[in-house]
């Protein structure tokens, strides 16, 4: 049984969305069980009149919610009851082992935080780091390491994203070797900045991945990479500015498509295409963002997610956890360390 | 009369692309005149049978052409017969009062190069820099500044670019008192590496600029911003990520399309608003990339542009110097460095 501990607060269709989405979560992954975390009254509530395994769910009681303006450091010091604390407490007490890890939907920077001060890192790891996917378009995916967890790094963290980005490209997504870009302004090996031009050298060098050159932003949704590492600014302006483009693009096509009946009689043919489009586009059906590096996995899934979001990203930690990929970046890691040593 | 200078090779489509929207310019700006500089065989053979105001056209030979896999410095050197070279030298010569700015589709470090060294920048500039805009969804543009010409900067330079962008938009776009975002990547005031905090607080204190405050990458688009301001590989990044997805977007639309003939006929009734849609994401009909901050205007075309984004480069020189754009950012930096001294 893989245990994995659920946040049901802190998301902005919590607890609902966390609460179905692990019911759901435990239709589809038998040998999962689930721990949520929160205010028992309410979660006992919500779980009313649903009909679900209750031997694989338990419910360990935390009434405070960590809020999203909190300073990360003061909310793991002062809300030692809250959902999000309780659940990163159960990953470092005493029964630890039991736990595979834990999915939340709440501030970003207080579990960044809490990951890296509480759960701690994997043997290795300078530093963990986020790694979402994006859809490309030939039906395929692209993790993008690290995507806002170090915003000033140096050329051997893009070494271990592109290291650690790689098993879980290999483990959860099933590539067998995955291509990895290093997102540069340009595409030859000279182009970039001071962090970019050593982190070339030094990806060249290292055989354990499969280097693929500089990653121009535009080709990250090509299906060329499998894998593009940068740093976590410029992966959070790769990431935001891709989504942002295409739901501003979809919502400009709807208003277009409403401003006209001749438009409106077109779009009622294609009314099947626009609703893959717009699925393929929604991040819900691509779980959320993995930390990658920390002694037990965490998820963080977007702060809009709903159901299949919060099982998705469930799903994340049940495959990290059955791929042993935590085990699996150690030794990687010890293997270069002890090669350039 | 306004005298611009036109690089006629080094795109993609040179020079049939740079001479036919070089006559374009002189049809819609009457008191523009051209000189157009490469191997004047080739150009007058391209202008035979042409209908054009021959008096407001020159010719200026220049039989070599840079190519985008020079090294920069050695191309300024060594090809100083080349089409972008020998414009170059006109805007520094003895004539250079004459001319107000140039336009080229060739190698973007060989340009910024020969701009830094050989231009020169404008009194009180620390550097230049790109700034091209994308159409927001409400119908407007937004400047990116700077969008590759400056990797490793500095929080002053994030102020001068704020300055030099905001002048552009208004001068060259008609945007009274452009908003002004920060990339960064969230919104609080406290977010980002060391360079967004110490930038947000002096942008903060710029009262000759209208800050708006961080601006996320999602948000480029929205149309609440006319310009954001950020070092030239996170620009580069937000610029290439958009248009990659833009485009990604529409090719997947059209495979949908292609793929059943339901979708073929519903495209039909579309048509109209799919070209629409395309002309609004096609980059050929916003122009190039103005190096702001050099003595004289440069603007860089993309390599792949046809005729009428030539056109509208040229547009852009004019309205550079008509707006008297570089006075106008001499005078502001000035009053800066006044204030603060």
């Amino acid at each position: 049984m893989v245990k994995i501990i659920v946040d049901c607060f802190g998301g902005d269709r919590s607890p609902s969305a966390n609460i179905e989405g692990s019911l759901m979560a435990l239709d589809c992954m038998p040998d999962v069980s689930l721990v949520l975390t929160g205010d028992s009254d309410i979660i006992a509530k919500e779980l009313e009149g649903k009909k679900f395994d209750s031997s694989r769910i338990g419910i360990v009681h935390a009434p405070e919610v960590i809020d999203c303006n909190e300073k990360p450091t003061d909310a793991i010091r002062l809300k030692k009851n809250s959902s999000m604390m309780k659940a990163v407490a159960l990953l470092r007490g005493d029964d630890a082992g039991e736990y595979a890890g834990m999915v939340s939907l709440g501030s970003t920077g207080a579990l960044v935080a809490a990951s890296m001060l509480r759960i701690g890192r994997l043997r290795g790891v300078i530093r963990p780091a986020f790694c979402p996917v994006l859809p490309t378009m030939k039906g395929g995916v692209i993790g993008i390491c690290d995507s806002g967890a170090n915003v000033d790094i140096t050329p051997d963290y893009l070494q271990q994203f592109a290291i650690m980005g790689s098993l879980y490209m290999q483990k959860v997504y099933g590539i067998e070797n995955p291509r990895v870009g290093l997102l540069n302004i340009g595409v030859e090996e000279e182009k970039g900045d001071n962090l970019r031009k050593e982190a070339y050298a030094l990806l060249k060098n290292t055989p354990e991945i499969n280097f693929a050159g500089n990653m121009e932003a535009r080709e990250a949704l090509s299906g060329d990479f499998d894998l593009v590492v940068c740093d976590g600014f410029a992966g959070n302006i790769l990431i935001k500015s891709t989504e942002g483009a295409c739901l501003e693009m979809l919502k400009k096509l709807k208003t277009d498509i409403n401003s006209s009946f001749i438009n409106k009689i077109g779009a009622l043919f294609m009314y099947k295409m626009f609703m893959k489009e717009k699925a393929f586009m929604d991040y819900q059906n691509y779980g959320g963002s993995p930390l990658l590096g920390t002694v037990k996995t965490v998820v963080k899934g977007h702060g809009s997610s709903k159901a299949t979001a919060v099982m998705k990203c469930i799903e994340q930690v049940y495959k990290t956890e059955t791929g042993s990929l935590n085990s699996s970046i150690e030794q990687k890691l010890e293997e270069i360390t002890g090669a350039s040593v």
